[in-house]
């Protein structure tokens, strides 16, 4: 069970967030030295000395201040004890595939809160389905998988601009087709790229990795975004992923520059933007990451 | 390449749908025997003699009569050749994930059209990324994935009541959280209950399927339908797969009785709507089904 619903599964997306808004949902303090959070509707305000003034006059104003956090990824670290006083300085999540920069792209403050992995009692809690995340808390209440995440966040907030859907119903499902093959396929090709030993079906994932990158770099023509002019719901759902990719491309022995070459340079013109820099990891220690999970959850 | 985007995965849901609107979808008339459909812009309102009088009436009132079309399961048939005229008569689509109860439920008219999956020219056009369906063509134009379907019907036709999300974005990403649990998980785990010979990967897709449902169950609680009160987007997502649980229950070797109780008693009570009776295949015939799907494509 652990190991289906596990490390192997989660930790791709190894990150959860918090996201407050004045008055429905805030951290609770620190407690027994590690930031811990609740989920429900027990949330209360914290104290002005555990937030900070500068996050409880933001709070004031509607909405709290962003206070983005920062980390080394460290693959052999999956528990990250911090003191609350910690979220005001900026520190990045451990890695991830789509909530990390959804807040931001709707220009919404959030906190990221990570999460020990290796320990679920409270994750487990927020998403007892699949026990992983992202889970989004908000209100206290847990919203889970990224693609949901993406919804919820532009439905739950429609006065926050830009929209990450068009309006449009036939391009919204193109943008959710799109969506969708990146959080299914590229996961789970590179998911198994790691997992497998050499073999018939790990062989069956290098070819299917390859196939889905040439798809989406053909999807994404000459375009400045996967989802048009603007940078929009395909490309946060795809860029979350952006990290990984020289990793999935050492394993699968290909070349990124010749199977996708318009998605690197939409990876680069991502990277510019400082929603999507301040979220990413840098792809060496992601491969490092990776290198780790292979060797510690793999087929050996 | 066919066989990883091949039956193994289409079949599942074997049919794809035309969708049609007055003046911006039709039938092509029959073509060498064969009914034929394209996609794009370049689909012409069909004359009258190829449609009937009756339907083209409906169309000048603004959305076409509703025309099903029934035919045998047949495992040993996936070609359904077919002439134009045969669209008028109420045919079954060959099975379905959930495309083809979503135009009844939201009171829309559609036709079913059977595609030949092992031969997949017209299917690859509309698809070429799954070359599978679902596909729905509207305008001419295809919408393909079974949950981008359902949105798009929600959002092309929002005047069409009732919806199939509900209007409140934490319900609504409630809706999408377990209709993509059915949609991946249980679909996942059937289709490795068929593929997989016996061995440690089938026993654990064994076990993950008796966890998905019991899963379903429980979200089930007392509720009517599994989306509340109301037949909605989750009932759409899951209960496509209803024919299909005795089949994977049997591969399996467990009792759906035992292990999701209420999610049987669901599934007869959605049996009873018409729109689902209507597009539902009797469960023997999907066992007969899965058999030939894992004598044809199963490892052996």
């Amino acid at each position: 069970m652990a190991r289906r619903v596990g490390i192997g599964d989660s930790s791709i997306a190894s990150f959860s967030i918090q996201f407050t808004t004045a008055g429905r949902s805030l951290w609770r303090s620190n407690h027994g030295g590690a930031r811990r959070w609740r989920e429900g509707r027990t949330l209360r305000r914290a104290s002005a000395t555990s937030l900070g003034a500068a996050r409880l006059c933001a709070l004031s104003a509607g909405l709290c201040r962003l206070a983005t956090n920062r980390a080394q990824l460290n693959p052999h670290r999956t528990s990250f004890a911090s003191n609350i006083h910690e979220s005001i300085s900026p520190v990045r999540p451990v890695a991830g595939v789509a909530a990390p920069c959804q807040p931001p792209a709707k220009g919404l403050p959030y906190e990221p809160l990570e999460q020990d992995l290796s320990n679920k009692g409270e994750l487990l809690r927020a998403n007892p389905v699949h026990g992983k995340v992202p889970v989004l808390l908000h209100g206290g209440r847990p919203v889970c998988e990224s693609l949901a995440i993406l919804h919820y966040l532009d439905e739950a907030f429609p006065e926050a601009a830009p929209a990450l859907l068009p309006s449009d119903p036939r391009a919204r499902a193109h943008a959710r087709f799109w969506a969708d093959f990146a959080d299914r396929k590229v996961f789970e090709c590179g998911t198994r790229l790691w997992k497998l030993k050499d073999g018939e079906a790990r062989a069956r994932a290098q070819e299917e990795m390859v196939v889905a990158l040439r798809a989406l770099d053909a999807e994404h023509r000459d375009k400045p975004y996967l989802a048009g002019e603007a940078f929009g719901f395909v490309d946060l759902a795809v860029v979350s992923f952006a990290a990984w990719l020289p990793g999935y491309a050492r394993l699968g022995e290909f070349s990124l520059e010749e199977v996708c070459p318009r998605l690197v340079a939409w990876a680069e013109r991502c990277g510019e933007r400082e929603s999507v820099a301040r979220n990413m990891h840098p792809p060496k220690k992601v491969c490092e990451f990776i290198a780790y999970l292979k060797d510690k959850y793999g087929d050996k």
